[in-house]
């Protein structure tokens, strides 16, 4: 199997994951925080060490203003629903994954927010002068993704987080795609909120995710319950992390996705990102040189995560995707990747696109055998043609 | 270290728990229902064959009403917001936990729930003829656990059931402290919605939990996002389960809780529950032989899930807590267990108690150790009483 669908999870995960997860729970997984006796407390301190270990990754200063969530979605309606008010206008981008889009559609059709939708070039690229032009008095967030989870561009963010900056509007960050592929640092970027997922290219287990909340950022929770904290109250305690953190955490998950991000740091982010970039630069190259291809990413590595989106002209992506994992055992992800009107500025709405997501456990030879299966494709595609 | 606080979480979990999230995470963990590959196809079946071992578990005649949530805390929100609309009115009981109280306050507060807490004698029992007196025309849920998590008082569901099913209305059933100690089914008991965690008696890990939603319950989502369908569709899909469960699911976590529930079925839960009201029994005899001490739950296995809370006369709960720890390697719990209400019904509010929760993994021998502990704090304590 070669699996190059890391964009949806990354798969495997560095040893040391599964090896720390085993360990917490087998040798003192307690709840963390719900008590004062000794497995209870060794819990509360693995949870608090992730944090510390995870704010420092993306420069985050205070830990206790990074809240742990089941997965980028939760943070990402946290984020939407804590913050946003009736009457209030917010800008996003048409490359924006349903968990932006339907929050947002959501509150547009029960709340009476006000919703801009923007889109940028075919490749989906927004320049912030287009957020810019479309900023209004009551313009209360901004809200865009890191980088598109359905062709890999990468957005602005930093001359975004300028003009958020300098208007006083909120900047709220869908880091799904990107994190633990591209550097992030919320005080460079001025981020204000940032949602992402444990079990991407930060190389953690499923079920685990966060949110920063930057100082000064006032957000509701909409998740009520046992914090361990303050038990006496019957409304939910206001200080981070507890108020976001309503029952018991994922203690296990959390401790993996602390070590994923050990091994990031060990491989060093930097190594990472050129590797995977090479990696790209070859899907890129050997599919440009395939006959009836059309590419829907950018090569250059300051525009791309780590996705190559491309079809043949001829074939429905969901048959490429099926003849690659049943003919070659390739896994890619065809469809529309839960981004309708990313496909829609890409001109591929009606049969989406073949995804091709690269982990930092690929190899070059893994994608060599995947440039040789699709030109394979092509070649029987041409007789198929000849044929008819 | 003897661990007797099941009711925070259970601890050690069945040995199979643990190899099989192994076995996923490193034999097939992709995404589930996110891609039509091998791995995601292996992924999607493990998440289903999860769900259909837990829906048989409760007796749930449609295992697609079964939601995957991150715990019980998040499915408990979910059954009470996605239900309860303006002017609605709800009863509950003084014994839940803050994970009821807290949203439904919250509702309150902000949205105009009206709400009737009704207490019950000093163990917080409540009759079934105290939620009939107290409904009103506009009365539309009544929300009671299970079983209480301070003192494992058992309520009566079935009766609660039948008088819902009678009046029309819904019945949301908190099953956090009962579920895999006591059976369940959600038939035969008449229950409407269900909250429960993965990681207490079901012995799943944490960052796991669920909600049933009985045929004809109307629910909306308070999490949207992607849902691996409808891709097209801006707005949450309505079908169950995906309406309630956005983003990627925590596969390893439902596949260690499907182990936790497969060791349940062939340990018997006849045979795990009689084991556990066993120990309840000896704690509860032998610290009614202990000087000084009072107890505030029942012996009586039909109205105990496996929890003792007890104090000291003259001692603070954490107090006790304390030396059980570090004098004898004992895990207790004490303090208020995000259940205030229930502390003021047990006229324990001010010190809290100490709480002792057996699991299927303690023994005899175990609880031996605990009774003379307590015998040499009380012996010690009127040692104190003497010399002063």
């Amino acid at each position: 199997m070669i699996y190059l669908d890391n964009a949806a999870t990354s798969y495997p995960k560095p040893e040391k994951v599964y090896d720390e997860m085993l360990r917490c729970m087998k040798e003192y997984c307690a709840n963390p925080g719900r008590g004062g006796h000794d497995l209870s407390i060794k819990s509360g301190r693995a949870v608090m060490e992730a944090r510390e270990a995870i704010a420092e990754f993306f420069n985050i200063k205070d830990p206790m203003r990074l809240v742990f969530t089941k997965n980028a979605t939760e943070a990402l309606n946290i984020a939407i629903k804590g913050v946003l008010k009736k009457g209030d206008h917010v800008i996003t981008t048409s490359m924006e994954h349903n968990s932006v889009i339907r929050p947002l559609k959501t509150l547009e059709r029960d709340m009476g927010i006000e919703l801009t939708i923007v889109s940028g070039n075919e490749f989906g690229e927004v320049d912030v002068e287009e957020f810019r032009n479309n900023i209004k008095s009551n313009t209360r967030m901004i809200v865009c993704t890191l980088s598109s989870n359905v062709n890999g561009i990468i957005m602005p963010i930093k001359d975004i987080g300028e003009l958020t900056r300098e208007k006083g509007i909120i900047f709220l960050v869908d880091a799904s795609q990107g994190v633990g592929a591209l550097e992030v640092d919320v005080e460079y970027m001025k981020i204000d909120l940032m949602a992402f997922p444990g079990h991407k290219a930060l190389l953690g287990p499923q079920g685990t995710g966060g949110l920063y909340v930057a100082n000064g950022i006032e957000i509701d929770s909409i998740l009520q319950g046992g914090t361990g904290s303050s038990s006496e109250n019957m409304f939910q305690p206001e200080i981070l992390p507890d108020a976001l953190e309503s029952g018991t955490l994922n203690t296990p998950g959390i401790v993996g996705l602390s070590q994923g991000i050990g091994f990031i740091n060990s491989f060093g982010l930097l190594n990472i990102k050129n590797f995977k970039n090479l990696l790209i630069n070859q899907i890129y190259d050997g599919l440009s040189n395939i006959n009836g291809v059309i590419i829907y990413s950018k090569k250059e590595p300051s525009k791309n995560s780590g996705i190559i989106a491309f079809n043949f002209k001829e074939i429905d992506s969901t048959e490429v995707s099926y003849v690659l994992d049943k003919g070659y055992g390739i896994a890619s992800r065809a469809g529309l990747h839960c981004a309708p009107l990313a496909h829609q500025t890409m001109g591929t709405i009606k049969g989406g696109i073949v995804r091709l997501s690269v982990g930092c456990f690929n190899t070059q030879d893994e994608i060599n055998m995947l440039l040789n299966a699709l030109q394979e494709i092509s070649d029987s595609m041409k007789y198929v043609t000849n044929i008819n």
